[in-house]
């Protein structure tokens, strides 16, 4: 009787976008892999894969898959338990995959989607990365926060009450998603009087990076890749 | 005229304790210099060192600095002054210093004392690390937080009744500096019903890792290197 080799599945942070800022770990094992995965919108290049670009072997398969957007979540089942299936058809034919996933794997990572469909199944191992939050706070040079601060990730797809209530509640903050949200962020910042203190930069670690001061940004030009830090209100 | 040569302030995150989690850059840079400083305790080896035991070069000046512990930060002021010297005279000298810190080092990490002090006067750069609740999320196999999530890292310090409301506003938590407060911790967790979803781990991605149902940890016996996760409420 022949036993059937099953193939493992990897789950790598690629960090910020600076490829250097890959782990050690993260580079043998994609160097390693048969497969690489990584998640695309059907127009774009993928970020991930720019991120690993320079340490892919060339003879690597590779599989894209596509989140659906804006989809509520109950409909979006059936496309994530599809979007799947070519990873566990490699997995079922004894090739290892590795999944690419800017910053870390599980926060707030694309990852997840294949992380809850597959680890059940097939053997898993999560790298993690270093997520977006520290990357922007070392490329802006500030410390984000120390000692007993409450640190909160705030998704800017709240209303501005809630916001205002949240970075009130926080001693240091990260706002993601700003996007379209922009004009909102700002407007609670100044009135809160946190916009001092609060520093916006996009494609964080990325050749492309820029700071801008807060009250220079075009609302309407605020890419996915772009977060505002609050820093600690404590002095060291 | 002779212009003197002035070293340069890099502050690098060595991870959670998996020597594979250092990042490409982070290792680059450590091999590099010619001065290592990192935080230690009076009496036990510095975790930061040991996490990059393997890739010191032998030739390198180590200097170890003590953080001062439960003074109160305005006593404390005169310490860190003191305690950056030994760090600014390597960088007056000409040489390079690299500054070791476990996670990473603007995100609750003590290289933020130098970075404060230094970073006026001496060129500094930052690489971010991996940070432990990334690491302690992969260790676990378990999605800490996604989509509009609101994720906070919460110190074990405050008072139960603070601790159960941030825990009943977060959607996600990471609750560290757990220790003596560890008890505390867990009877707001189990008032709050969030008990069965909370994960503890110890010394995560460290050869001594240990992931202990929550009921079964002693009190007595949590070590500074322990996290609690509280897992995002929402499912994917």
């Amino acid at each position: 009787m022949i036993s059937k080799k099953i193939g493992r599945l990897y789950g790598i942070g690629v960090g910020p976008g600076d490829p250097e800022l890959l782990t050690i770990k993260a580079l043998r094992l994609l160097r390693a892999a048969p497969v690489v995965a990584y998640q695309s919108a059907d127009d774009k290049e993928s970020v991930a894969r720019s991120i690993v670009a320079e340490y892919l072997t060339g003879e690597q398969t590779e599989v894209l898959f596509h989140l659906p957007r804006a989809t509520n979540p109950q409909e979006a089942q059936p496309i994530y338990d599809k979007m799947v299936e070519p990873v566990a058809e490699h997995l079922e034919a004894g090739r290892d995959v590795v999944v690419l996933c800017e910053g870390d794997p599980l926060f707030y990572g694309s990852f997840m989607y294949l992380f809850t469909r597959l680890s059940g199944k097939y053997e898993t191992e999560v790298v993690p990365g270093v997520s977006s939050p520290m990357g922007c706070a070392s490329a802006l040079g500030i410390p984000l926060s120390y000692r007993n601060d409450i640190f909160s990730v705030l998704p800017a797809t709240m209303t501005a009450e809630k916001l205002a209530a949240q970075l009130l509640n926080a001693d240091a903050a990260a706002i993601i998603k700003l996007r379209r949200h922009f004009a909102k962020v700002r407007d609670v910042l100044n009135q809160l009087g946190l916009a001092s203190r609060a520093k916006y930069i996009e494609k964080a670690t990325m050749p492309q990076q820029k700071v801008i001061p807060l009250n220079e940004v075009e609302p309407d030009n605020v890419p996915y890749f772009s977060m505002i830090l609050v820093p600690s209100k404590y002095q060291l």
